[in-house]
């Protein structure tokens, strides 16, 4: 069905040592796979899609280095991602050539055709079929389990979300003012934190780089910290921590700023655990226990989005040529909202 | 009414620097006090009991030294503790003279006399009353609100308790066996580990005193820790926690090899809490989140030792005199168990 046509790959060339750059990745080219090709078995429940976009997250970072709660990508295998895409062949009853297909976030998807059991349908009457991979996907998903069940923020609370231009932060930070909490957010540089401010609507928002960030972060929290929506540790959990309220709750959703130590950093003290009875908890939403929680998601968060409640920015990279070029900038902090790559029409 | 007679303190002399020695402490003599001889507002309420049994517990280390989650001890005040008392005059309605009461942790108990207004009654047909200091009193609530309540183990979980032979922690882990999880003490010295295994029933209990400590915990847990109940952080902290599963949970209850410390030591890396999904919590079982749980808890612990099912070792030091002496050892870990100062008979 696909003979002839070119399934362009982006590969791991070699592990990031420090930061990772697009030397790090090769873009190869192989014959476009087909499920007709493969044994009866292995292509059983499969389906081929082209991909349209592909979602840039930060978890790829962590997959890249080999240092993971999760499978790491081989050195010369494609890059793991999520994308849309159009279903091309399908061995799976419940997909059919044409439909608009989510391929999960451990698939190699930083190529033009994916061979996956898919997440699930997108329906593209919900909005324009990126958002699978933004508000009502994986970072949507992400914030609201993060923050929800595990934050569980009371009006009137102060919350802080770190990253906060990012797509999982700035959705975790419109969740908290819909429950009533005051929320400040950390991000890197003036614009981003005026973004934050004016087009998010956070109560507050203090730039980690500059030379008074830790008496800003204070003066924007005058009555401490009852819930840190950690994205990024290092030295800005640190500035947080002396912060924290007793019963204070810290959703650990990444370290960012830790990723690319070669060694693990120590944490801050037990004895504030303790002295301030806090509770830290670290997840990932694709994790069993949150299955179960992605209906009460998609219900709440298309609802906010259709009344306003919730935006969330989509930035996008042209090409999955250009795809490592975009993952190092995220990583750099370059874009605020969610990243995605435009891989074909 | 007790006009005349003495009313031995002891009081605290000086903050502890490094170890608490019986040199912080002093004894003084004052009179008793009178509730007929206070203003009528400030006696309302309240009850003056005769120090039956004083006891002794880890946390007034953290009291005596003024870095606390709690009011410390000032200079000169009579140091905090519970006691089982018996009533000699009330100006509360519930109590009566004659009742046996407990005085809550944070009034000053290590004194012949104590003014509060009690925690509740004792009911003497329970038990020996001095249980209301153990089992049934704050030792028996922590663990079971530690244990149950946050460790939440399961069946076939691997759940290791630190300070195994103390109260807290013989107690936390007789609950775990009985959830049908495998228990494995840290306990220090042959001795204590011997009496950890042999007459609490532990699966298992590990020296952290040995020089193979670390070799020693791997062995006992062959498929990692799913709860570690926290009792002395440190070094020990440091040992058990690479041996963590993933979606391990750790409630912080105490850090005994901190408390020493002048300033905080660093904890262990976030990056594992984010990696294996871990949950921590420092908790406090005097807090009001708790205070729902007592009725379960006498009910269940009370069960439980009538059945045999859970046992607690008491250590009796003689004389309100010898209180010092005693929590110098308790703090050395000296003793096993539950200790308890004989006051008065």
């Amino acid at each position: 069905m696909s003979d002839g046509l070119v399934n362009r790959q982006i590969v791991l060339k070699s592990r990031p040592i420090g930061a990772a750059t697009v030397d790090n990745f090769e873009l190869v080219r192989t014959p476009v796979p087909s499920l007709a090709s493969g044994d009866g078995e292995n292509a059983a429940g499969q389906v081929l899609s082209r991909t349209l976009w592909l979602s840039l997250d930060p978890y790829m970072n962590v997959r890249i280095r080999g240092k993971t709660y999760a499978e790491p990508v081989p050195i010369g295998g494609v890059i793991v991602g999520r994308t849309v895409g159009r279903v091309i062949e399908s061995r799976h009853p419940d997909y059919a050539p044409g439909d608009i297909v989510l391929t999960p976030g451990g698939v190699p998807g930083w190529q033009d055709y994916v061979v996956s059991t898919p997440e699930r349908k997108v329906d593209p009457s919900l909005g324009p079929i990126s958002t699978a991979l933004g508000a009502l996907g994986m970072p949507g998903k992400t914030a609201y389990v993060g923050l929800l069940d595990i934050g569980q923020p009371k009006a009137g609370e102060t919350v802080v979300v770190s990253s906060a231009a990012g797509a999982v932060g700035s959705l975790a930070g419109q969740m908290a003012r819909l429950r009533g909490a005051r929320v400040v957010g950390i991000a890197g540089g003036p614009e981003k934190c005026r973004y934050v401010r004016e087009e998010l609507g956070f109560d507050a928002c203090v730039d980690y780089r500059a030379a008074d960030f830790a008496e800003a972060l204070a003066r924007a929290c005058p009555k401490g910290i009852d819930v840190y929506f950690e994205n990024v540790g290092g030295d800005v959990l640190q500035t947080v921590w002396p912060l924290l309220n007793d019963f204070a709750r810290v959703p650990v959703c990444g370290l960012l700023a830790e990723y690319d130590d070669m060694s693990p950093r120590p944490g801050p003290s037990m004895r504030s655990v303790l002295n301030k009875r806090l509770t830290l908890q670290g997840f990932i939403v694709s994790d069993p226990a949150h299955l179960e929680r992605t209906g009460d998601f998609l219900r709440d968060t298309s609802s906010w989005l259709r009344q306003g409640q919730v935006t969330l920015r989509q930035d996008v990279v042209e090409g999955l040529e250009r795809a490592p070029e975009g993952l190092v900038g995220l990583l750099a902090g370059r874009y605020s909202g969610k990243l995605v790559v435009r891989v074909a029409e």
